[in-house]
């Protein structure tokens, strides 16, 4: 087995996704730090990985892969024995739909808020209190659907933990340092969600990347 | 075999996304119409099907499903032997990596220009020109790829037409109404390839259905 690559940063969400369903399954990677404030992810070698100029790319041997969520579930399906299971085969269908969900309903509105109070702030601009309001409130629907979800089953693919949840962590965690938080915590299935799986092991050696 | 239930309207990108797949696939289905012009996604008994209340719903037996793409690769994996293969068991990772690159990268640009040059138009709305300025620029760019890519492989999965091509149908059928055709007619590949999807029969009878 080719030890897995992962070219990115810790303090990517994308890579993050993808740092965390490694080590989750237990598996050996070496990640080759790519350099955003030098901008080396929007020029060669790396684009030639990933021509959107976007970390993470990824390597396994010969194949080479730069959507966090395909890297994710190829490690997922192909590692299937090693570590966590990741993924539901009697209930795919349900899982792949909850993962949709993530991608198309959570995604947009968190990475905005994301975008809004943290990121903009982190390099020196100014945060748009119109665009917090505005998906503060997409958020908000959002999060009602994973409330009454959530209050049907442990996860949101099923019984288990799968990368329909494990998904949600980069920005969760963003979130939860900043006043967004409210919107989880004031949802009791929701918010014992986002404390169960952001207190899972493997995301906090994701963390313990970032000191390095 | 159950006859599957699409609750949905051909008018709807997301539905059209799943219609194309079943008739690809061959498969019997009924098209349970969801009046979007009276708000009926936005009630009961739609809601119960899509918590979202977006079109569509999908049923097959007692399996309830909501995302176009979810339903899309169900689908897929599950009447494998059917019709059209659209999944390629053995570059499955590469053609996911490329149904991520349409999730991610297409679909956000094309809605939004479909928003402003089609549904806002029909709803008697005025187009934001800058919108539809920055949306070409970002289409543009994205379109830069998909040149490279299918200089080199004739679809964006591989050799077969699979998923990842048949997720864009929805949005390349209605930009190519719109000024914003010239993006993708002055990229050789990128033309080839959005005639070549557009003219498989499964759409045109997808098209049929809007006339109904």
């Amino acid at each position: 087995m080719a030890v897995l690559k992962v070219h990115g940063s810790p303090i990517s969400t994308a890579t993050q996704r993808v740092l965390v369903t490694i080590i989750e399954k237990g598996l050996e990677y070496e990640l080759l730090f790519v350099n955003l404030a030098e901008g080396e992810h929007k020029k060669e070698p790396f684009i030639s990985l990933n021509p959107f100029g976007q970390v993470p790319a990824f390597e396994d041997g010969d194949l080479k892969l730069f959507e966090s969520r395909a890297i994710t579930q190829y490690i997922a399906h192909d590692y299937a024995s090693s570590g966590t299971p990741l993924i539901s085969f009697e209930k795919m269908p349900v899982m792949v739909n909850w993962m949709e969900v993530e991608a198309h309903h959570f995604e947009p509105v968190a990475s905005a808020l994301g975008w809004e109070l943290v990121y903009k702030p982190m390099f020196g601009m100014t945060t748009d209190a119109a665009a917090v309001e505005e998906n503060e409130a997409k958020l908000a629907n959002v999060l009602d659907v994973y409330e009454k979800r959530l209050g049907q089953s442990k996860y949101l693919g099923g019984d288990e933990f799968t990368l329909a949840d494990l998904h949600h962590l980069p920005y969760l965690n963003c979130l939860m340092g900043t006043p967004t938080k409210k919107i989880f915590e004031s949802r009791p299935c929701v918010s014992a969600w986002s404390q169960d799986i952001l207190a899972r092991p493997s995301w906090a050696k994701v963390l313990d990347l970032q000191k390095h």
